[in-house]
């Protein structure tokens, strides 16, 4: 039989992330292309005991069948309170679980877009956006940014230019460039959105890895007139084998978005959701993200040495304080693209730039991971792309 | 903010099911209208063991990482051997993991309908199936049935007006009916929609949960052009909570559908996966069922004999071999979904039969689980609905 797929799907590829994933099964490759967690930092001891101790808890029958598409309650409730920490405010009906931060971004396009709308992205932007909003058959636009965030100038001619449904940014250590967005520019996106009526995703997996500087609140915090929808996950703080985000939105939003949950999945696994539940009751989550932080910071800072000892002075790379990434730029051009086999054949993989882009651009850039392998490891890799690229 | 919803999900609601799921909280209220398994009946022991094993084990870490879209290769290689075991042929690559099986049906519509096509469904019909393809825009037209199955006349009939994308079917303890379709049926679902190059999705929850009567095989079974999709789930076998079920289909179908999860929540949750795997691999399952099935009889049987006792005439009623449902017609035309307020005065919860119809049929008819009430209960509660319908 010849497949007629959706018009939607026929052009939706899979990821290249994913892709690489699969690749990496070859032990002998130090990979950075991914975005995963170290697996120093997996909370096994403790899942395994608090699992225990809900399936065999009264509450255990409860956990193993059917749930609201809302989530847990008494999860709810701690997020709520997780939230407030965080500098958000939401009551319990405007937060809802999420099977991942990855089903926020999938249904809030569900929620707002149809078929042949522009949404505008940062460029470059979290691939994993640009694919699911592919697969509905919207458009993303590129808006320019700096250090300081999202160019609010560029962002406003765009806006009048493309009429756009929603903005989708990943404000604080930024996937793929590690960067954070200033509360000037924040207040900014807010203002300049409400001001148009335009729907504001604000992606924030990351922000709680920060291990120096000084925190900036949500993006969320700084909106007055409800347009904007924050989601957040666990999967880079406690698991993301567990699949367990959530996000936050006004009352009418997240019921919407829980209709499309049903649609999806129903609810989230319960048994996932009561362990995210019992870190945050049990005031395992802090002690758990201080462990991890270090761990972290000198990965990072390994990587960042590496890259100014073995790469060439053509390579300029940003300096996170948080997060999982390092983005860099080859100022003479080199293509990351075309060097990826290379790198692969010197058992070294990281993300080629491109794909992060909602035009063509990025061709000499790339995203580099650092979370996920040992320092050592970490200046074994490092040498190979400077091997590679040439020094 | 006033907010502008997609076109597809403006018109979709909360599930009937899903919206009454809340209101059974008051706990005076005997619910008939769930599609929830016995508690007595969810292995939460088992699970416990499993899970503190698994976490503790040396995959403990590679459980709470990130996982393919595909879902866990050893969970894979466990459902190859259940499939065939199930009268299925399938290997890897015709094979996806799915966060239960409603992911199936939204990945199905997903990957082969635009907005404005149309699906072909029984009537009545699993109705999450109907809200799904409403948040594609998709249109579900009806095709008539007996007790044999679908009817063959009026599907090619149907096929033939409507011009389909795909037909969607629950041949085995159907959801809501309790009927199964004969062998011959199924065949001639298989030849006269391959005749047409239309796509089947085959849902099978239920064909594992039969007490009496001969096993019939899977619709899949007979399909020789890889026209058909398999999609079921251990919800109903081992827990709803967990959240896994898995599908079956050509490479090339299973491939597209794999992106679409990428994309909707990248992969399910790995622990709920491996405890699924254990149940496969340690030879619980089939005990575990064997264990399950007299208490599901046995619940059939008192709601059957109840409503021969306490229901009038009139009121007309399948008598399944298995599953979760009895489906109720009242020759004399009570309106069901008039009476249901005075149900829930009365303490006793149905689905009101309307709810599962393509058009605006079966006002006179209604859905009773049996599976999540004691003998006890389900005597009380017939007995009200006696009382309600007036015998």
């Amino acid at each position: 039989m010849t497949y007629k797929f959706s018009n939607n799907m026929q052009s939706v590829t899979g990821l290249a992330t994913r892709e690489i994933f699969k690749l990496l099964s070859k032990p002998e490759i130090i990979s950075f292309a991914g975005g995963l967690p170290a697996n120093e930092c997996l909370p096994t001891e403790a899942v395994a005991r608090i699992s225990n101790e809900l399936l065999t808890s009264a509450e255990g029958k409860a956990i193993l069948q059917y749930g609201t598409t809302e989530g847990i309650a008494t999860l709810r409730t701690e997020l709520v309170k997780y939230a407030t920490s965080e500098g958000l405010k939401a009551t319990d009906s405007e937060l809802m679980v999420l099977s991942g931060g990855q089903q926020g971004i999938d249904l809030f396009i569900k929620a707002f877009c149809n078929k042949g709308d522009v949404v505008l992205v940062e460029n470059p932007t979290f691939l994993a956006f640009l694919q699911v909003a592919n697969s509905y058959g919207v458009r993303c636009i590129g808006v320019k940014s700096d250090d300081k965030g999202l160019d609010i100038t560029d962002l406003e001619a765009k806006i009048k230019e493309h009429k756009p449904k929603a903005l989708y940014v990943v404000p604080t250590f930024s996937n793929p460039t590690g960067k954070t967005y200033t509360a000037e520019c924040r207040k900014a996106i807010c203002e300049v959105t409400a001001k148009y009526g335009i729907m504001v995703l604000e992606d924030d997996p990351y922000s709680r890895l920060r291990w120096t500087g000084d925190r900036v609140p949500p993006l969320k915090a700084f909106d007055n007139t409800g347009n904007v929808v924050y989601v957040t996950s666990f999967s880079k703080l406690i698991s993301p084998g567990l699949r367990v985000g959530f996000c936050i939105g006004e009352q009418e939003v997240i019921r919407k978005m829980t209709i499309g949950k049903q649609c999806a999945d129903l609810h989230t696994s319960n048994l996932s959701q009561a362990i995210v539940r019992e870190f945050l009751r049990g005031g395992l989550l802090e002690p758990h993200i201080k462990i991890a932080l270090p761990i972290y910071q000198k990965r990072a800072k390994t990587m960042l040495d590496c890259l100014a000892e073995y790469m060439p002075k053509t390579f300029e790379y940003t300096k996170p304080e948080g997060g999982l990434f390092v983005w860099g730029e080859f100022k003479d051009k080199t293509n990351t693209v075309q060097k990826f086999e290379q790198a692969i054949a010197n058992n070294v993989a990281y993300i080629q730039g491109q794909v992060f882009y909602a035009d063509s651009g990025g061709l000499n850039t790339l995203r580099l991971n650092f979370s996920n392998a040992d320092p050592e490891k970490i200046k074994q890799g490092v040498k190979a792309l400077g091997k590679v690229f040439g020094k």
